[in-house]
């Protein structure tokens, strides 16, 4: 079927066979093919990317010398580029000359992306300067690549000319987004590496990333060295409005910051010098102040953010840039956008919490969702509570009650005090055997009753949860459920219109679903239909960094979700009060539960 | 004419007319009228620039109030764009409302330029945030400001909340380019200021130039200080080689900017936190030293650069952004780039100068434009002269010989040494004289010859021009205007089509320009087509201050001259060994300096 001026290609392992016109390149056949091979050079012979091998193609040129031994040459290794079509073909691909969609597997979710950070690092062989080729260092380098340079950093250009003659030009090019940031001796684009930040009030994570794989090479936690000036944002904004006390929050956060970035690199054993670029996500006054942002606006209402949009910008963390996720309002931030990156919204009704020491939940379709904040407190996070304390081992984590009170501890050591997920086990066992009624007091008619000591309940011989403690949980619980019923109600939908409940946060993941129904926290949906995605801020900070695509998601999640303010809500109070009930004074929004309830406790009886 | 929905507006004092539908605003009126008034935040009535008169129109709005006293308001003083047309109306526009083309005067060149500075300051009283307008900080902004912002420095950020607070959200946003920079208290769109760079391989000048008005507030000059590192850019590059020398090039060049920014602005009266922007041409070799950026490209055939086109950085003086000038090869510069800037060619063939330690050559029309680079030494700079000096009082300018040689000093000081205007009159009169021959040999047979002592003529009881000094002018004249041969001969023209003679540089406009024809140092065309332009280089940088439409122009330059390497053209040493002769060893290219001699000078009679 083909004429005169056309050849028969055919690409293998595809079995793909094409006819095309004679003249032009292999690589515009196998595009025309439908396959898409690397070719950052765009096609100049320049970046080695196109490898084939070619059955008979005798001849070669230069640019090929310099990428393949005489024996490759002679097994047939081309450039796709370079061969020129002029007769029927078979090209043999290499599975790594072909650019593929990634499979990134996250904590909780398995999404399936293109890979395409915005730091890329390009090999290239370059021409050298001669008298018929009297181009600049820089006029080389854009004819030599596909992607568009905007602009040259001073730093790139202060090390160009000494990179360049040093290596006899082969050398790898670091580009962020379209400018071009610096350039290496020799190929080191295999080494190309991000760290994504998720900031909490309490908590700050960090990820090292290969940005040539997307794998996770490293994780460091460290507390939140701003909690020295406040526990919760609140008190942080008020500290923070003057000037130095404000460059102490934000010190003491980018000193934090390093020392994650030095734990990540020395445990993944990568220089600091091949990480590019960091992606940080962070509720909203983390995101100021972390940035030197005065939270002033934050303290007034309206409540305005100085910024909504994502930064990118120089930092001063080794001087790395640094991109800083989008935020949705003064008390949504950048960590909700994170999670709604890593765990798309679709067509049904869904209903994502981020508990941490403040609390953001979001409700909706992809076509429309609601987000708002509710300020939890950091008893979760152990904090108020006389024996609280974080996820570490000897945490009671679990709690059953039934001949006996039953605790299970992380690590099966011996019990030190409760974290957060202990917390609302013990409190759901608590309401479900009546030891306390729904108004949360302690009951004494129940036969633990001997367990119950100076309004306390004794869990182990010297671990109780108080009467205080079960009132900081109810006014923890009753913000975050009143949140929920709000955002429930502003869309105009029913609990049994809600599909999915979806639990966010490092904390998130641990929450014992059951009980969390049982005391009030969330819906009394079916457990199937509660999801934990575990820390999602930082798996959308992480996949910021490996794809454009994903920053684009961002920007279009914080400036669609439509912010509900609850402190000018009139009906806040009342939703607050009647969820501070376990699990609610309206106890026909918690069915199951009541089934439960109705029989196991005397105050739930029918 | 007008139909029921149209009024009639009359605009004085132009006395323009037109129908306008009702509904519409004065400000549509006036644009439909092509009257351009001034309207930063786009009609909006945020920015008060469209302040208008109009007779017997009541209302008002909020808006209006901000800006016009009750008096004002009766007075009939009104914002154009809150002037909701109803009926025929009269508008008076003062002078300052409108949108003006605005001549500048530089030295040597008159330009008539749209003043549009990359540099925007935009005085603004912001609508303040309610519970109904929950705009962030930045989102208001953006949306009060015709200009589109496209970044925001992190600087901005960071200042911003305060200040909008502070000063009650009126503010004077700055604006490079379209990023938002800073943001002021009140109105401080009036001081906005900048300063322009010339650095030459021996003095650098700055000017400090007023961005509202183009006007030039204050000059300063210094000696480059690299001179201690060597004399020409040869030396220079040579030096600059080490990492370790670069830096002291690069610092002590800061560090001179940093001297004559203090001192400009001592002179002014301004702050330093009022200049905005600096712009910087330099020849390409200063360009890369300044930039910090290796000359090893430099230092070797083909002397590629690393970089052609100009950059937008932000600098370690003050902080400040620059714009960094294109360059046109290794050794045509930004210097060249801002001379054609200064002084476009048009359709006459035309010959630019600029005579510096290295000199630039371009030869063309607006349409095709050659240039090459002439090492010309610093003589003509006073340097390797024995009496030489810089234009300083006490320098001797000019040299008459006729009954007596008369010498004028500058500021008729008592003499100290000779200027490079100096140099070229004292060879010119010797030359015409008969006190040197075409070779630049000393004779004795002439009425001067008591003057000749030990190989050199004394010009006053001091001071003299050596033979050695004369060889020195000899090799600068030589290649300056081998250089000239070269271009005219590689565009394919005769000196008989050249129309203009363009002398620029700090120097140029001093040249006595019958010297400069008598000793060969410019081609022979009537004075009249000789034409000064001073320090074109520092108004070209001034410009691109002043307009970023100039700063289009500059990269038009730079991409489209055409360069011509003379150490590779086979023909240069001839060139250079004939121009090596008085005025060249070609009488017939000196038709009229011919004639003069043939009657002055033995060594010329016909
Ligand atoms: S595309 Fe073939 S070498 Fe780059
Ligand atoms: S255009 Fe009328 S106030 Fe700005």
């Amino acid at each position: 079927m083909t004429s005169m001026t056309e050849s028969l290609i055919t690409f293998q392992p595809m079995g793909r066979r094409i006819p095309f016109e004679n003249g032009g390149t292999v690589l515009e056949a196998a595009h025309a093919a439908g396959i898409q091979l690397h070719a950052v050079c765009g096609g100049k012979g320049l970046c080695g990317k196109c490898k084939v091998q070619v059955r008979g193609y005798e001849s070669y040129t230069e640019e090929e010398t310099k990428f393949f031994s005489t024996d490759e040459l002679e097994q047939g290794f081309r450039l796709a580029c370079q061969v020129i079509i002029d007769r029927n073909l078979t090209v043999y691909i290499p599975e790594k000359s072909i650019v593929r969609k990634q499979r990134i597997l996250v904590e909780g979710v398995t999404r399936q992306i293109v890979l395409d950070p915005n730091v890329q690092k390009i090999f290239l062989k370059l021409p050298k300067p001669t008298l018929e080729d009297q181009r600049t260092d820089i006029g080389r380098i854009r004819d030599s690549i596909e992607p568009e340079i905007s602009r040259v950093s001073i730093e790139a250009l202060d090390e160009l000319p000494s990179v360049l003659r040093d290596s006899d030009f082969e050398v790898t090019l670091v580009l962020l987004g379209s400018e071009l940031a610096g350039c290496e001796q020799g190929d080191t684009s295999q080494q190309n590496y991000g760290a994504a930040f998720d900031i909490g009030t309490t908590t700050v994570v960090g990820y090292l990333v290969d940005l040539t794989t997307g794998e996770e090479l490293a994780v460091c936690a460290r507390m939140n060295p701003q909690i020295s000036f406040g526990d919760d944002v609140i008190s942080r904004i008020n500290f923070g409005q003057a000037r130095e006390n404000l460059e102490k929050l934000t010190n003491s956060l980018k000193a934090c910051l390093l020392e994650i970035i030095d734990e990540l690199s020395e445990k993944a054993n990568v220089s600091t010098d091949e990480i590019y670029e960091l992606s940080i996500a962070g509720n909203a006054v983390m995101h100021h102040l972390f940035l030197g942002i005065s939270p002033r606006s934050l303290a007034v209402a309206p409540y305005v953010p100085v910024v909504k949009e994502s930064l990118s910008v120089r930092s001063d963390l080794y001087g790395k840039r640094m991109y800083v996720l989008p935020i949705i309002a003064g008390f949504v931030g950048a960590d909700t956008v994170a999670d709604l990156v890593a765990y798309p919204f679709d067509h049904r009704l869904r209903m994502l919490i981020d508990i941490g020491t403040n609390c953001e939940v979001a409700l909706g379709t992809k076509d429309h969702i609601l987000a708002c904040s509710a300020a939890a407190g950091p008893a979760f996070e152990g904090m108020h509570i006389k024996h609280g304390m974080r996820a570490a081992p000897g945490a009671i984590e679990e709690i059953e009650i039934d001949d006996d009170v039953t605790v299970k501890t992380i690590d099966d050591e011996k019990p030190q005090g409760i974290a957060g997920s202990g917390l609302i086990s013990a409190t759901a066992e608590m309401v479900k055997w009546g030891i306390i009624d729904s108004s949360g007091r302690l009951q004494r008619d129940h036969r633990f009753s001997s367990r119950i000591q100076d309004e306390q309940f004794m869990l182990t011989d010297t671990i109780s949860l108080t009467q205080k403690d079960l009132r900081e949980i109810q006014l923890a619980k009753g913000a975050i459920f009143a949140a929920q019923q709000i955002l429930l109600k502003t869309y105009g939908a029913e609990v049994t219109d809600l599909e999915e409940i979806v639990l966010a946060g490092a904390f998130g993941s641990y929450i014992p679903k059951e009980s969390a129904k049982m005391i009030g926290l969330i819906f009394d949906l079916p457990t199937e239909n509660i999801k934990s995605i575990g820390n999602a801020a930082g798996v959308g900070a992480k996949l910021c960094l490996l794809s454009k695509a994903e920053r684009e998601q961002a920007k279009d999640i914080s400036e669609a979700v439509e912010y509900i303010e609850l402190s000018s809500r009139a009906d806040f109070q009342q939703e607050f009060m009647d969820a501070m009930y376990f699990p609610h004074s309206h106890m026909e929004l918690f069915p199951l539960v009541k089934r439960i309830l109705s029989e196991t406790s005397p105050y739930f009886a029918e």
